[in-house]
């Protein structure tokens, strides 16, 4: 059985965080977050298909990638990273290129807990009604089989 | 006398909402926010030197500056663009290199008053903290004055 996965979104908040325990080292959870051909693995609900294009892993570099799902539809990403603490925390933008100029300041934190990992992210939306479109857009289902994804990868 | 400038920071909100009308035309007041050779004439307290390093004016493009004060002090700031919709609005990421891993994502909207601008600045911040902290950094002065070199800089 896999580890739960804890999304929380306050009414009237332009937040959403998320915490999940992973069942490996640091070190491995940290590569699968920034590696691109690893990201593509588990990064997204079942049955996409994730095509990295930049990733450029540092204060100011740009990531970019492409979601192709099941029935053919294509959704577009990116944004730029800020302060990336290796094994610590990384922050990003993200931005959805079907809704453009809806961005959020995403963080990712990890802590170890010895042969274990725990994640938390954090998002802030520049409104509350930009949060709970996302909220509605199904990111719940798409963070969870995530994880379920990243568990198999980690595996 | 100069039009006044509106900061709002609602108690237990993680935003700054920033509202100044400037009397000149639209492209002036963009063109016054996008080149580098004005902006350092403008942004920030007065008697501040600023040097423009980075200004990619671009979804994803990188922007950095550095300002000295008066009695020599250095201060670097670094973000990224988002969105860059001409005469209309710009959404950046901004951090203070003296305080890395705490990031804000800002938007500047421009609206044509017909030979008038309006400029609405819009901040969300990681945490109310944060917020909090950049509030009580002496935000409201600097905003103030660089609104009031810019008035004289569009004169």
């Amino acid at each position: 059985m896999s580890n739960s996965t804890t999304i929380t979104a306050q009414p009237g908040e332009q937040v959403v965080d998320i915490e999940r325990v992973l069942d490996a080292p640091i070190a491995d959870v940290y590569r699968a977050y920034t590696q691109p051909d690893l990201i593509a693995q588990w990064l997204g609900p079942r049955g996409y298909e994730m095509e990295v294009g930049k990733f450029d892993l540092r204060n100011g570099g740009e990531w970019a990638y492409v979601h192709t799902s099941p029935d053919g539809g294509v959704f577009g990403f990116h944004g730029c990273f800020h302060s990336v603490q290796p094994h610590e925390r990384i922050i990003q933008t993200f931005e959805y290129e079907g809704a453009p100029g809806h961005v959020s300041l995403e963080s990712v934190t990890f802590e170890d807990l010895g042969g274990k990992t725990r994640v938390f992210g954090h998002a802030v939306y520049q409104s509350v009604e930009d949060r709970d479109a996302m909220v509605a857009s199904g990111m719940a289902q798409g963070v969870t089989e995530g994880f379920e994804r990243l568990d198999e990868l980690l595996a």
